[in-house]
């Protein structure tokens, strides 16, 4: 809680009244609400590319794990609030400084989900290939400009 | 690959026929993609956590994180393959040796975030907070009995 929210709580205790929390919560709350939004990406990310190798006999969950991603692909946008690039995060100002390119890398995310989720659902094993190719470059291109580099 | 899977590779070589691989792929590639659900897994419940501790502004996201979860919690069972027992592993035997103990484990997970997913489109908060509560009891269930403890 930052010493403003601190404030807010104190006076409100004091006078005796209640108010909503902002949209925001803390930085440090968003942040952590973020990375494990990201951790479920990746987690079905990290299931797709076993299956796709055939790595795992579980080739029927394929469907879930895509749907998935068109889940959670929509609510990437979200996971960005105003003031949430301070504390320990690998975000990037460009997030904040570039909305709409942000906006556009989101979309491409979520673009390559739905049609990825599509074509899992075609049968079509080659194309599905190709659309995880495509997931693939919509990380890459939100990654190499709105995270830090990996050191 | 496992050497006997090798000699039938080699074996399918030398005769000049293909075989179709088995439903189970090699124990680490089995491993992998269980890794990978669970780490999914653990990215919806560390954002439900989040959520309910108003730590995040996107309440608004909860339901979409429930619905990950019963999607998840749907393959659960299937990520147990006979013979991804060796390995890289925190998988006690005991998934293999008490199938029938292991599958009320999977299934009471399964119920507890059906029943989560419920609640939260209810919109009751405090029966939120409860069906939680009993989602986690399941998580801890399933660890406690047929996962190793945490060194």
């Amino acid at each position: 809680m930052t010493l403003q929210k601190l404030a807010l709580v104190a006076c409100a205790a004091v006078v005796g009244i209640s108010f909503t929390a902002p949209a925001m919560a803390d930085a440090d709350g968003e942040i952590k609400y973020r990375k494990s939004v990201m951790k479920s990406v990746g987690g079905h990310v990290g299931a797709i590319v076993t299956i796709l190798k055939s790595q795992t006999g579980n080739t029927a969950n394929l469907a879930a794990h895509t749907q998935g991603l068109v889940a959670l692909s929509g609510i990437a946008g979200s996971i960005f609030p105003e003031g949430s690039d301070f504390g320990e995060t690998e975000a990037l100002p460009a997030v904040w400084e570039k909305p709409a390119k942000f906006a556009k890398a989101v979309k491409m995310f979520q673009d390559a989900a739905t049609n990825l989720n599509t074509t899992v659902r075609s049968g079509d094993m080659a194309a599905t290939g190709a659309a995880f190719g495509e997931l693939g470059k919509s990380c890459k291109n939100c990654h190499e400009n709105f995270r830090e580099k990996k050191k």
